[in-house]
């Protein structure tokens, strides 16, 4: 793969965030003996580099009653030595859907000779592990994991961790196309390969969105983006004192960590998920007085923001909830104690005029779930250790 | 890459044709310790085989007047150890789009490191060569190389063999996503080391085309290939006895053969040449008196058909020239020495019902290019070798 190299960085406290990289071809072959070493702008990832990545690393696809075809085509698409974290919130009746993603992906991993964990959101024993770690706010009134596709990464990073993986990625399971799959996470062994700290995120900027059909619904998301962008930039901006348009990927879905870094981060509920991460980031190790751990103030954060070559295809599922993911995404950077002012008065001006809010409103607190460093990860691991044979999709051959 | 085992093969003289097999995955790693050869009804094509097979592998992309975005992103889906061909038929003036697009592979090639060919189809060097090497009938009345991605085709795979390679693929320059580019690269590197002939050929067949829109072109262009193929099926139950419906590719413009198969085929002009070289395939190695080189009957023919895991997108150049397509294929089995009397009857109702025959006409004869090996191919390589270097767009770093 060959990825422009960082050309630009802005900085923010310990935070190293790089300008768009784009993915400048898909495959690097075995046979080239000049590496640019970015000597022309471009930077060439060996096959054995993105593979080393790989191989340390978790792609967690949370699930919920997708169809299985898409779920096919993506799990098809996750390079053969990442290991696969399926978390499902799927219904189990009248029809178990859940059953039949369990079966899709034990076939899948028996034809290719690969492991990958399955669990479902609401499985007892997942709660069970997950209240002896301490880890309350995770659980809805009835004791289970709440809904949501944030909690489902959550239980996915923990079992990467678990897993003892390194890396962990995340992929969505509406997309059309397995040849995206695949760059996301060569994406991210790249991103990975080119960081300087243990500490670091690669977030994804789709290349373009076919004008096919869905003409809309994507143009409504790329505003939605736009404004989550720009309240984003205009909070680093009164922090630094300079103008800037650094953040590219403040809704990014694609990205990944390492987790150590995903430990570090809280995760807010729904759609919020996303962004607050940046917000989370920005609070601990923005700053000039960073208030996050010492190691990664020492070895800073690097952040990527990489465009694909691929066109994003996803399933179009309308337009509605766009107005309300631009509302719990930038309710994350409002009640942020970093946002000054003027943030807030443009965050509230963005929102009543796209009516996610009425005017006097203020947005809605989001759901954090506490960085997983602050639960007993020990005691999850050690009641979840013990399921995971039940919960694999193995190649019994 | 994994993909499924030949499970089905029917032979026709000293043709195997294999039936549909299916990526199952995109990538097999580094790592898998047990490759499962076959044994699980899936085979592993391994990262070197398949970048070995690229390394002897030139991607012929024919382009005329296309979207200079869709010819870049195509170029960066080609695996790098694939020597590029693009025989552009695009416009010179008022507009030069064929200067364009030798800019955008130069600067491609300059950034990863790698070498290309470009070369105009109605370039008069060209014509000179093709002229000495006794191959008429590719040149007009004005001398220069006829109109046509047949005849871009040939020239393309002529200069294949100039740069010593042994084996040629086609892609066609209108591909929405890179990813299914290098898909389809990686497919024709993985039939090539599934084949026991060094005669082979790799045919593909899209795996589902999305109905984001187009939907009534993908539903037509389904129509026609399943017609092509019936009649194929028809030809070939009519020599053997035995009713078949093995061939699923008829039309499949994005293919791959051995250079020793493409220089015996002839190629017919338009959208005939891919349906053309099936017919002629079964001309000289079908039967049970095959009339082809010695050489290939003694190896026998290696047919696959493989099915991609990406979805096609392509740029919908609209539905009217598909009846004109459906036609001129159908002509080629039509006018083959090989068809018989209700295969002829099956083509002439299905051109009458598709409206794209009068009742009682006779569909026309292609325009037909001898195969290479009947051409002065060492005076074509004596005429095209200095120009090369005007041709190549090279890493100057």
């Amino acid at each position: 793969m060959y990825v422009e190299s960082p050309r630009y960085t802005e900085r923010f406290g310990s935070v190293r965030i790089n300008d768009i990289q784009k993915v400048v071809a898909l495959d690097s072959g075995l046979k080239s003996e000049i590496p640019p070493h970015g000597a022309m702008g471009v930077v060439k990832i060996s096959e054995e580099t993105i593979k080393d990545f790989e191989d340390r690393m978790a792609i967690v696809v949370p699930v919920k009653d997708e169809r299985l075809k898409l779920f096919e085509g993506v799990i098809s698409g996750i390079p053969h030595d990442c290991l696969i974290i399926v978390v499902s919130n799927s219904q189990r009746e009248p029809v178990d859907r859940f059953r039949m993603e369990r079966d899709t992906l034990n076939q899948m991993c028996r034809y290719t000779n690969r492991l990958a964990y399955i669990v479902h959101q609401k499985d007892a024993r997942v709660a069970q592990a997950v209240k002896n770690a301490g880890y309350d706010e995770l659980l809805d009134e009835n004791g289970v994991v709440r809904n949501g596709k944030a909690e489902g990464m959550v239980i996915g990073l923990l079992m990467a961790k678990l897993a003892g993986k390194e890396y962990v990625g995340f992929v969505d399971a509406d997309n059309y196309s397995p040849g995206s799959i695949l760059e996301y996470v060569r994406i991210y062994a790249a991103g990975f390969s080119m960081a300087k700290s243990p500490y670091t995120m690669v977030r994804i900027l789709w290349h373009y969105k076919p004008k096919l059909s869905g003409g809309t619904h994507f143009r409504k998301w790329g505003r939605v983006s736009e404004i989550t962008n720009r309240c984003f930039n205009s909070l680093i901006s009164s922090r630094t004192g300079f103008e800037t348009n650094i953040i590219k990927t403040g809704n990014a879905g694609e990205h990944a960590m390492s987790l150590k870094l995903a430990e570090l981060l809280p995760y807010a509920s729904g759609y919020a998920v996303e962004p607050e991460e940046l917000v989370s980031i920005f609070e601990q190790f923005g700053g000039t007085l960073p208030a996050g751990p010492a190691a990664v103030v020492k070895h800073g954060l690097d952040l990527f923001q990489i465009e694909t070559r691929n066109p994003h295809l996803h399933e179009d599922k309308g337009t509605e909830h766009l107005g309300g993911m631009l509302l719990v995404g930038l309710s994350t950077i409002y009640h942020s104690p970093l946002c000054d002012q003027e943030t807030k008065r443009l965050i509230l001006s963005q929102l009543t005029i796209q009516k996610a809010l009425k005017p006097r409103q203020q947005p809605p607190k989001p759901h954090i779930n506490r960085p997983p460093s602050e639960i007993n990860i020990r005691e999850f691991t050690k009641n979840m250790e013990p399921c995971l044979e039940i919960y694999s999709a193995l190649y019994e051959g």
